[in-house]
């Protein structure tokens, strides 16, 4: 059934080879969000919290994130951006082993990650120490040392490169190391099928901005293994967390189910619009889907190795061993994915020589990809990127 | 000028009480928020953080509330919820204070405040204890205990009541005893004039969908002295805080302004809304709007005292004392509320026995505020709140 590009407005013109960072506008979402907006908010005003059903809205977005990430209802919250859920997953998670000292993580994690880990080792200030070995040595850190380490933090999909960790294995691992898990899944999210029941891992934070198409800033999301949700201390211990959080109790009683992960008030216009956003899964089948992104990435690399000798593949060479998104390292690829966005093909540059892009087969098909990969040839091949126009621009992207 | 009704999209019939808790929709929130996902996101897609100015909008907006919260431009930090940016300042706070160990607060304080230092204390476990005297003798206990105080935290109006601390005496006593001062401004922030800049306190914090009128879960905001804010090491240390994001720097660096109080992704949609929701405060006078404000509440209570003996006032009589917002303590207040919202009066409920009732200038007018008293004698006389559909709702306002 993929694409299925009917259920997004997507502009004229364009290749998007970018929904890894932020997915485009679900058709829907708009009119959800004038609707939360008008009717509600200006209609129901305060009562909306009870008769729109505001107060169970992140749990409900939850529940529908759940079959996606390979989780059952009931263990999936929302709010927050990722770095907060990270730390609140990362505090959690490390109250589980008092006894021991180490976050292992790896180089490539998100940077974002890492400084909410290394924010949170310097509060505590109780000898804690971050371990960012390269990813290919995660594994071999564990038998090292994996009796020192409380716990294993690591983003699934590599953000630049798109290297993927095997869960299965290194939650196993980690765990017969006694260690508890928390994986990232920003770049996993929709971009495949999870099983995070299987992995047995005990906590999961992704954000729902990229394959989701939540929207930008749209909430993130966190998931802990049922089973542990009573032993869960959250530090961030907000009153949406409260078992009762209208009884006004001066003492905080965490909820007994998986609210307990609730902080404050939450964003619900953002949230509406990720829940209208989660009605273009309907009827997919997440293993479809992952068999279309392998096509789609192999078929982009073979173009682009051909037209483009001047770029390095900086992506597993297979795609089993990718997430949904492959990267060329260029010397000149900051100015060179300017001009590619000037031609109508979006991807982004990651620091320090990286041109990526994703591949997400609910709006592209192998038409789209042969087609950017002859627009990028052209962009090399002409020069087009040494116009001062691009090499001028400020280096964000 | 006020009250300033056309600015605002009202409900017919109503008579809304309640712009303490949810603020009503502004006019031009709808249309914004539909620039931001059609145009902006829809068109734009990632290119939107540049072009169309997502990556300051946090700062820009908290720019837009400085001046209503008595602060000067490039001091406000936007996103995130209340009960983050509460963790956020309270750990700031303490690390500015090493060698303390105890956090004074009080008994009126938002419970999901003192849940949040509940969750930190136990968290870092290292000896600190909250303190939550009673609201009046909060300035006795500083006068005794003040040399053990790391940081007073207060919110400026009692949520439930109105009753509202002496901001500049209680900094002023705080710091003389050397502790740090943070303020919660969630019932002040757009209620009154404030002079955060004179009081010289070193954070504020606040929420934005009370009298700012910025939508359900607005972003929050947080203000740190500008003098102080190279000296805060940022707990929450996410990338947005960071000296330079898109740098990818393996190391935290935090950013030499108050962007450093930034955490996560920020939420573009909701940011952009509340964006809108400010111009509703063009040309205000705070001092005006505060007067009007008195004015409003005072007639209230005469009115109601007159006509509904059953109801004692829980709020201080002198206007001075009090917020923008009116709590009357009253046995059946539960049922009594519900059956007063049935008959088009919208104030809240919050336990035990509290209604509660916020006069927003903005939209409301003496008026109003009398119909409202009539129409309360009325549910009260009447006893229209003894119908079983009042007694059995779920208690949630």
């Amino acid at each position: 059934m993929l694409p299925l590009k009917e259920r997004f407005d997507l502009p004229q013109g364009v290749i998007y080879l970018d929904g890894n960072s932020l997915g485009p506008l679900p058709r829907g979402a708009v009119a959800r969000a004038t609707e939360v907006m008008t009717q509600q908010w200006g209609q129901e005003l305060i009562r909306a919290w009870n008769t729109a059903g505001w107060m169970d809205l992140p749990v409900r977005v939850g529940d529908r994130i759940a079959p996606l990430i390979g989780a059952v209802p009931g263990t999936v919250a929302t709010g927050d951006t990722l770095s907060i859920k990270v730390y609140q997953a990362l505090v959690a998670a490390l109250k589980l082993r008092p006894d021991r000292r180490l976050i292992l993580s790896d180089k490539g994690n998100f940077p974002s990650d890492l400084y909410m880990a290394q924010g949170l080792i310097e509060t505590l200030d109780q000898g804690y120490r971050l371990l960012t070995p390269d990813p290919e040595d995660v594994l071999n850190t564990l038998s090292a040392r994996g009796e020192e380490v409380a716990v294993l933090m690591l983003t699934h999909v590599d953000y630049r490169t798109g290297r993927m960790h095997d869960m299965a294995a290194l939650t196993q691992a980690a765990q017969a190391a006694g260690a508890v898990v928390i994986w990232d899944l920003a770049h996993s999210a929709g971009a495949m099928a999870l099983d995070l029941t299987g992995s047995k891992a005990e906590f999961a934070v992704g954000c729902t901005y990229k394959y989701l198409n939540g929207g930008p800033g749209a909430p993130a999301f966190i998931y802990a293994r049922p089973d542990l949700i009573e032993a869960v201390e959250p530090a961030l211990a907000g009153w949406m967390g409260h078992e009762a959080p209208f009884a006004m109790d001066p003492a905080y009683r965490p909820a007994m189910s998986t609210e307990r992960l609730r902080v404050g008030t939450p964003p619900i216009v953002q949230l509406a619009i990720l829940d209208a956003a989660l009605d273009a899964w309907e009827g997919v089948n997440l293993t479809e889907l992952r068999a279309a992104t392998m096509t789609l990435s192999d078929r982009f690399i073979a173009e682009v190795e051909r037209r483009c000798p001047a770029l390095t593949l900086a992506s597993p060479r297979d795609a089993r061993r990718r997430g949904a998104q492959v990267a060329f390292a260029f010397e000149h690829g900051y100015p060179a994915m300017q001009a590619l966005i000037d031609q109508g093909v979006i991807g982004d540059f990651r620091a320090p020589d990286i041109m990526r892009f994703g591949f997400t087969p609910l709006f592209l098909d192998e038409d789209d990809v042969v087609a950017a990969a002859a627009v990028l040839e052209r962009v090399i091949a002409d020069g087009l990127y040494r116009e001062a126009r691009f090499q001028n621009r400020a280096k964000v992207t």
